[in-house]
C-alpha cells in the first residue's frame, strides 16, 4: 500500500476540537495547568518544590551583561545534576541541570493554546518570559543558564550528563510553535542563533559528540521544516549517525575507556541504526526514535525506517503496558527486558507515554497502519490522562498499575510509586509536557496525503483539509462524519483496536486496520458499538497470568479501595458475565474471598462471597485520597 | 500447662544422629564445608572472594607486639564497612568490619563436629587458629582486628556501624563450644577476658551503649551459663534494657539528634520491651529476640516473655515464607510489612532462617507448644538446606521463591537474587553459620524437663536422657521409638504441622500440638502417613492469591525449568488430582498454556494443554545450572 505512505497530520490551525470530554481537559489545561505553571516557573506556588527556572534566566542575563562589560566573573562548579539551594552560593545556578526546559515547554503549551483560544493576556505573559529568555543568550548564540551562570568555559564539555542540547531542543520546539501561533519570531531567532552555534560546533571535522538526553534531533528537524535551513537537518542526521560509535564520545569527553554498557541508558551503546529493541531511559529512547522516524521519512532512508519498525515492534508487542505506559523499571527510568511489565513496580512515566505518542505519530505518517494510532489512543486515554489530577494542579510522574499505599511507604523498591498525585515536582518534566501535548491534541486527529484523508482519533472536531471541510461529531452514541469536499476523495477511518463490531452506513474496504471509502458531500454514520469488555494480557507477562482487566472503548478501567474495600487481591471477576456500564463506572460480577486466618494451610479453595466489582477509568485513579488500586483482577 | 514449661534441649554429647538423610548433610559439612572454609579463611580458594580473616589476625598480632615494645604504630582510617584490597595500604585491615567472626563461626562448627566425629587432625587445625586468635588479643582483653590494626584509640566509638560486640559474640559462642567439645579452655579464657572488658566498659555509670548488630546478648548469656559469672548475665540484660532508649546512644556517639527512624534497622528505634513486631535487619532481629527469650526464661521475666510472644506471633503468622525464610526485602535485608512476602524479590537470607531457628528453640524451651518446632522444621528442611549446594562448596545467601535468570541479570531490583549458588562470599556470614547449625543439629531433637521427654524433630537418633536411653528410627515408612527408662516417664511427641493423620500404636493425649503418653520400656510405632500434598498461602499475601504449592512432609517443593521447560508462569496445577511421590520428586497433573501471540486481547481463557508437572524439593533447586524456578504455581 505504498500509495498511502507519507501522510501528514493537519496543522493545529486547521482543526477545531468540539469534543465535550476533551474540551473539558483542554480547558483544564488552559485555565488551571498553564496559569499554575506560569507561577511555578517563578516559584510562586506555596509548598511546591522550587523550580528556579526564571530566576536562573535572570541570573544568566546579569552574568552575560557583566561579561559584556568585561567585568570579572565569579565561577561555580558544574559538577552535578541538581544544585541545591542550601549547599551552593546564592549567585550560582539552582535546581536541575535541565531546568531551562520548563519555561520552553510552557511556552510551547501556551502557543498551542493560543491557537485554540486567542488570549492576549496570556500571550503577553509568554512574551514577558521570551524577553527574559532572549536577554540571557550570549552573543555567540549560546543559551544554557547553568553554564552561563556557573562557568561558561565548561560549555559542551559534559554532553553525556548535562542537558545543553536537550534544553536547546525544547527551546527550538517552543520557538517554532510560538512563531506558528503568533507570527512573532523573536524566540525563533534566538533558537536559530543557538542552532547555528550547535551546527558550527558539532559535525565532521568538528566535535564529534552528541546529546546525553535526546530531543535536539527532533527539534533541529522541526527548525529545518520551519526555516528551510538545511544544516539543521544535516546536524540532526549527524547526531543520529555519530551516536554510539566507537570510541564512545562519552568515554572521550571523560577521558576513560568503557565497554559502553552504561550507555544503554542513553541509547548510545551501539549506533542507533544497529539497534533493534527499545532500551535505556524510556523518554530519551522515544525522543530519539521520533527523530529517527522524522529523518527516515524525510530522507526516504530505508535503513533508518527498518530500525524504527523493529524498535516499534519491540515496544508495541513486548514492552508496553495496557495503559500505553512504557519504561517498566525505575532503575534508570528505563525499558526493562521483553515482557517484564510488573504492575506494582511499574515506572511508566507520563513523559515517556507522551514521547511514545510523538514516535507513534511519526510512524503513522510514514507507514499506513492503524496500529500506530491505536497506541496513541491507548497512551492518551490512560497514562497521559492519568498524569494529571482532576484539579489540574496535581500530577503523577509515575503511573503504576497496582498500588498498595503501605508498600509505597515501607518498601524502598516502591518509593517511586506515589499513591496520590503530587503538587509539583522540582524535576517538573511531566506537567508541562502534558500541557503541551493536550494543547496540541488537534494535530493528532487527521492526516492527509495526495488522495486520502485519514481519521485517526475519535475526537469530535471540524477540520479544514485541502479538499474541503470535514466534521466529526457524536450523536446518540454514534459518530457522524460530515464531509464537504470539492471532489470525491478517499477517507481512511481507523477501526480502533478495541472495536469488535465496526459499522458504517456505506460499503468500505478494510486496509491495514482502516475502513477506506470514497466520499465527497456526505453524511456518514459510524457505529463503534462501544461496550464494556473484559480483556487480558499475554501469558508471557508473568505479572498478569490468570488475570483480566476491564475496558470501555479506549479507556482501561481499574479497581479502587474507595469503591471496593481494601485487600483488592481478594477480588476476582466472573468472566462469564458481561460487565455493565453505569454513570462513569463499570460494574462486574465477581467474588470477594474471606480473609484466611492462617498463613499456610492445606489446599482448599478460599471461601468467597459473590460481590459486585466497581471499576473506574484508570485515568481517574488517585483522586480520592490514598487508597489501593489495581488494573488487573484475577479471573 | 505450666508444668511443661521450662524444658531444656539435650546436649550434643547425649544425642547421636543415625539418620541417613541428615548424616549425608552432616558429613558433607564435615568433609567438604569445614575443610573448604578452613582454606577460605586463609584465602586459599582460587577464584573465591578473599576473606582476609586469618591475615587480619596475624596483622593484629604484629601491631599488638609493636605496641608492647613501645614502637610507634601507624594508624589507618576506621570509616567504612568494607576495606578494599586495592584502595587501602597493605598493612591496614582488609575485608568487612565483621571479618573476625568467620573464624569464630568455623571453630564453633568444628567444635560440634568434633563431638560427632572425633578428629585429631581437625582439632589441631582449630588449635592452630585459636593460637592465632589469642595472640592478637590485647592485654586489656580487647580483641577486634579492625581496631587493633587500624586505630585502637577509636575502639568502641562506632557501636552502631561497626561490629566489635558482634565479633565478641561469635568469639564467645565459639569459645564455649570448643571448651565443651574438648575441655581446652584457651579460647574460653580469651573470650572471658574480652567479656570482662565489655562488662567494665558498658553499663550503668559506664558507657550506656549497645551493639549495632546483635548477638553479644545471646553470647554473654551462653558465657554466663558456661562459667557461672553473673556479670555476663547482667551486661546482657543491660544491653537489652538500654537499647532504643532516648536520647539514642547511636545519636550520642555520632553527635547528632535523629528521630530514631533509621534505627528500626537495628531494632533500636524503641526499647525492645516495647516492641511488638519484627522489624529491621532480619538477622539482627532474630539474634536479639533469641537473647530476649534466653533472659525471659532465665529471669522469669514476664514482660520480656510477652514481648517475645508478640514478636514471635508477628513473624510466624505475618512475616515468614512457606520455606521458613524471613526478611522479605533486600532493602536493609529486613522484615517487610505484614503479609508482604514477594516471591521474586524475596531476600530470605540463609542466616536469618538460622537465627529464626535459634529464636524458635528458645521459645520452645520457654513455652510448650509445637508451633516453635514446626517453624524450626520448616526453616531447616527448606531455606537452611537450600543455602548449601549439593557439592558443599557453593552457597545461597538469598533464598527466593521464584527466579527468572533474565530478571536477575537485567533488573537491579533483583540483582540480589542469584540463579545459581556462589562459590564463596567476601561477606561470608551464611556458609559458616550453616556449618555450625548443621553440626549441632543433635541439640534440636530432644528436650527434657522434670517429668517429660520432648521429641521435637523426626531425625533418627539415639539419646541419653536423665531417665534412660531413647532411640528414634525409621522402618518401612514409619518411625519407631524405643524407650529404655528406669521409671515410667511422659513422652511428648510433636505432631508435625503438615501431618494430617497421626497414628500411634497406643493411646495418647494431644496437648499443644504434642502427642503425650507415658512410657518406660517400650517400642512405639509412629505413623505420620506422609504423602505429597497441595497447600496454599493466605490470601492476605498478594503474591500468592490463586496459587498453590506442593509439599511432602516438611519439604516444600518447587518447579524448575530443567524439568518443566521455561515460562513456568504458564503452568497451572489441577488441585482435584493427588500429586504422586516418585524417586526424589513429585509429579502432579496440570496444564501448560500455549503462549499468546499478541500482548493484549479480548478475554478468552488461554489455550492450554494437559501436562505433568515435576516438582523437586526446594532445597535442591539451582543445582543444575541457571534456570527458572518457582515454588507457587497457579491453580
Amino acid at each position: 500500500m505504498n500509495t498511502f505512505n507519507f501522510s501528514k497530520h493537519l496543522d493545529i490551525k486547521n482543526v477545531r476540537i468540539n469534543d465535550t470530554f476533551w474540551n473539558s481537559i483542554i480547558k483544564l489545561v488552559k485555565n488551571e495547568v498553564i496559569p499554575y505553571q506560569y507561577l511555578a516557573l517563578q516559584d510562586k506556588i506555596d509548598g511546591a518544590e522550587k523550580s528556579f527556572c526564571i530566576e536562573n534566566f535572570i541570573k544568566a542575563k546579569n552574568t552575560k551583561n557583566k561579561m559584556k562589560c568585561g567585568k570579572s566573573i565569579k565561577t561555580f562548579p558544574v559538577d552535578k545534576w541538581h544544585y541545591d539551594e542550601k549547599n551552593s552560593e546564592p549567585e550560582a545556578f539552582k535546581g536541575w541541570v535541565f531546568q531551562d526546559s520548563d519555561v520552553y515547554k510552557w511556552i510551547e503549551a501556551v502557543s498551542y493554546s493560543l491557537q485554540n483560544f486567542p488570549d492576549s493576556e496570556l500571550e503577553s505573559k509568554a512574551l514577558e518570559y521570551i524577553d527574559i529568555i532572549c536577554d540571557a543568550q550570549l552573543e555567540n548564540g549560546y543559551l544554557d543558564t547553568l553554564y552561563i551562570i556557573n562557568d561558561i568555559s565548561k560549555a559542551f564539555t559534559n554532553l553525556k550528563d548535562h542537558h545543553e542540547l536537550y534544553c536547546f531542543g525544547h527551546l527550538a520546539e517552543a520557538a517554532v510553535s510560538f512563531y506558528n501561533a503568533t507570527g512573532n519570531d523573536k524566540l525563533l531567532k534566538t533558537a536559530c542563533a543557538f542552532a547555528d552555534l550547535i551546527c558550527d560546533t558539532f559535525g565532521e571535522n568538528k566535535i564529534k559528540g552528541y546529546d546525553g538526553h535526546e530531543i535536539c534531533e527532533m527539534a533541529l528537524f522541526k527548525l529545518y521544516k520551519a526555516t528551510g535551513i538545511k544544516k539543521y537537518l544535516d546536524t540532526a542526521l549527524f547526531f543520529i549517525n555519530e551516536r554510539g560509535k566507537k570510541p564512545y564520545y562519552y568515554d572521550t569527553e571523560k577521558g576513560i575507556v568503557s565497554t559502553g554498557d552504561n550507555y544503554h541508558y542513553n541509547q548510545a551503546h551501539i549506533p542507533p541504526r544497529q539497534q533493534t529493541e527499545a532500551v535505556g531511559h524510556a523518554v530519551r529512547g522515544v525522543y530519539l526514535y521520533s527523530a529517527m522516524a522524522d529523518l527516515a521519512k524525510e530522507l526516504k532512508d530505508k535503513e533508518l525506517k527498518a530500525t524504527c519498525d523493529s524498535i516499534w515492534d519491540n515496544i508495541e508487542n513486548k514492552k508496553m503496558y495496557i495503559t500505553g505506559g512504557i519504561g517498566a523499571t525505575v532503575d534508570g527510568e528505563a525499558f526493562s527486558f521483553d515482557y517484564d511489565l510488573p504492575n506494582d513496580l511499574a515506572y511508566s512515566e507520563t513523559c515517556a507515554s507522551i514521547g511514545l505518542i510523538f514516535f507513534a505519530r511519526r510512524m503513522g505518517e510514514m507507514s499506513f497502519d492503524s496500529k500506530y494510532n491505536d497506541v496513541i489512543e491507548r497512551a492518551l486515554y490512560n497514562t497521559v490522562l492519568a498524569g494529571m489530577g482532576q484539579d489540574g494542579k496535581s500530577f503523577f510522574y509515575v503511573n503504576p498499575l497496582e498500588v498498595l499505599p503501605e508498600a509505597s511507604r515501607c518498601d524502598s523498591r516502591k518509593h517511586h510509586i506515589k499513591p496520590v498525585r503530587q503538587k509539583w515536582f522540582g524535576c517538573a518534566c511531566c506537567p508541562p509536557n502534558l500541557a503541551r501535548l493536550i494543547s496540541s491534541l488537534n494535530e493528532y486527529i487527521y492526516n492527509e496525503n495526495d488522495n486520502t484523508i485519514f481519521i485517526n482519533q475519535y475526537i469530535c472536531s471540524s477540520a479544514k483539509t485541502k479538499y474541503g471541510n470535514l466534521e466529526l461529531c457524536e450523536q446518540n452514541g454514534k459518530y457522524i462524519l460530515k464531509a464537504d469536499f470539492s471532489k470525491p476523495i478517499k477517507i481512511a477511518l481507523r477501526i480502533p483496536y478495541w472495536c469488535d463490531k465496526f459499522e458504517l452506513n456505506r460499503s468500505f474496504e478494510i486496509i491495514n486496520g482502516y475502513a477506506v471509502f470514497n466520499c465527497s458531500h456526505d453524511y456518514i454514520e459510524i457505529n463503534l458499538n462501544t461496550a464494556p469488555k473484559i480483556v487480558r494480557c499475554s501469558n508471557r507477562v508473568r505479572a498478569n497470568t490468570g488475570k483480566a482487566a476491564v475496558t470501555y472503548g479506549p479507556f482501561i478501567y481499574c479497581l479502587e479501595e474507595a469503591d471496593n474495600g481494601c485487600d483488592l487481591q481478594m477480588l476476582s471477576i466472573d468472566t462469564s458475565k458481561k460487565p455493565v456500564l453505569n454513570n462513569g463506572y463499570i460494574t462486574a460480577e465477581g467474588y470477594r474471598e474471606i480473609p484466611d486466618s492462617r498463613l499456610y494451610m492445606n489446599y482448599l479453595e478460599p471461601r468467597k462471597e459473590k460481590c459486585t466489582l466497581k471499576f473506574i477509568p484508570y485515568y481517574k485513579w488517585g483522586n480520592r485520597g490514598e487508597n489501593e488500586m489495581c488494573v488487573y483482577v484475577r479471573v
